[in-house]
């Protein structure tokens, strides 16, 4: 069995989905998690001096979705086909529109642009509705009915989303609420998520 | 043969690695160029409202990187293996990153603000000097001495920035450099080069 040692903060953000894919494929995996005062010196041993990093038996692989897309080929998480592998990636490139526009809006501190950075976000917004529109189409899923990686993206940035934003990103689309729910309640992401650390987003 | 339309903008931005990777696999297509009186109709039909969109038998494929990955798995510019695979995303991530730092700032038009992503963007340049080490250990591309869709990728990005920013980021890349220039000399890629249509980007 490889060894697996995810390197991150005590926060969702970029690693949360990485954590669900593992736990969902029944990997068992270091969860570290550093402090501040920890991650001068361990920035200095990653391959971009980034996390989040997953280290598989001692190889450091880097960029989020990047690990999460060997995860998922790895893992029967990115559909049957190319017609398939194309709708999961096209669907976490939207998701992480709406997910970067407004992260970009919560990080900034000058508050002339950070309205201007919430119009910016709120511009994307019709974007959650037309992934409400594509579950709808697709029982339940974002892919033909099928649980892919692009679901637990989606679970993983909506939680950490509406915890920035102080609201439920998913209130008024009920097809993405219910699959929400229904990632968050397989046996293995919710034996996580009822044990996970407690953190702030 | 199915056939291929691309619709995008006279400018290579989120098109032009698309281009290169059609013409890189041989494959004719419409490269539909719409002009700004064009766009609010055409704007209409596109699933998220944005191009580019490539057309294959009239089936619409969004998401400019979405649709890079499947042509790459289609015409093996996708590396050999899950390995390969990884380090081809790894490799387009973090260009990404650095791309969409300079476009944010380039398009950017408060000035007090347009400095601040300048300052943004430029912490991302040390990311170009490990892309740099990067092709000179894996024999001259990105991944393992083969062609993939990241050499294309760079060599468009490459250009859309140095054009941008009006100094070729290359410079003091002397790998870049040569990938780029191999890149731009293979047969399909310079005879696309020698005749495209001119644009500012």
């Amino acid at each position: 069995m490889p060894s697996y040692k995810l390197t991150y903060f005590n926060i969702t953000g970029l690693a949360e989905p990485i954590r669900l894919v593992l736990h969902q494929s029944g990997i068992k995996f270091e969860d570290k998690r550093l402090t501040q005062d920890e991650w001068p010196e361990v920035k200095k041993g990653m391959p971009l001096g980034q996390v989040p990093v997953l280290e598989i038996d001692g190889k450091a692989y880097y960029q989020s979705k990047a690990i999460l897309r060997l995860l998922a080929r790895k893992n029967n998480l990115y559909g049957s086909n190319d017609e398939e592998a194309f709708l999961v990636d096209a669907t976490v490139d939207t998701i992480d529109d709406v997910r970067s526009a407004y992260s970009q809006y919560h990080w900034e501190q000058d508050p002339g642009y950070k309205a201007k950075l919430k119009t910016n976000a709120d511009n994307k917004l019709p974007m959650l509705q037309k992934l409400d529109e594509q579950v709808k189409k697709n029982g339940g899923h974002f892919v033909n009915g099928k649980l892919t990686w692009a679901d637990l993206f989606y679970a993983a940035q909506s939680e950490t989303l509406s915890n920035m934003l102080q609201t439920d990103i998913n209130k008024d689309h009920p097809e993405l609420k219910k699959l929400v729910e229904k990632v968050r309640s397989l046996p293995n992401i919710k034996a996580y998520l009822d044990s996970r650390p407690k953190s702030m987003f």
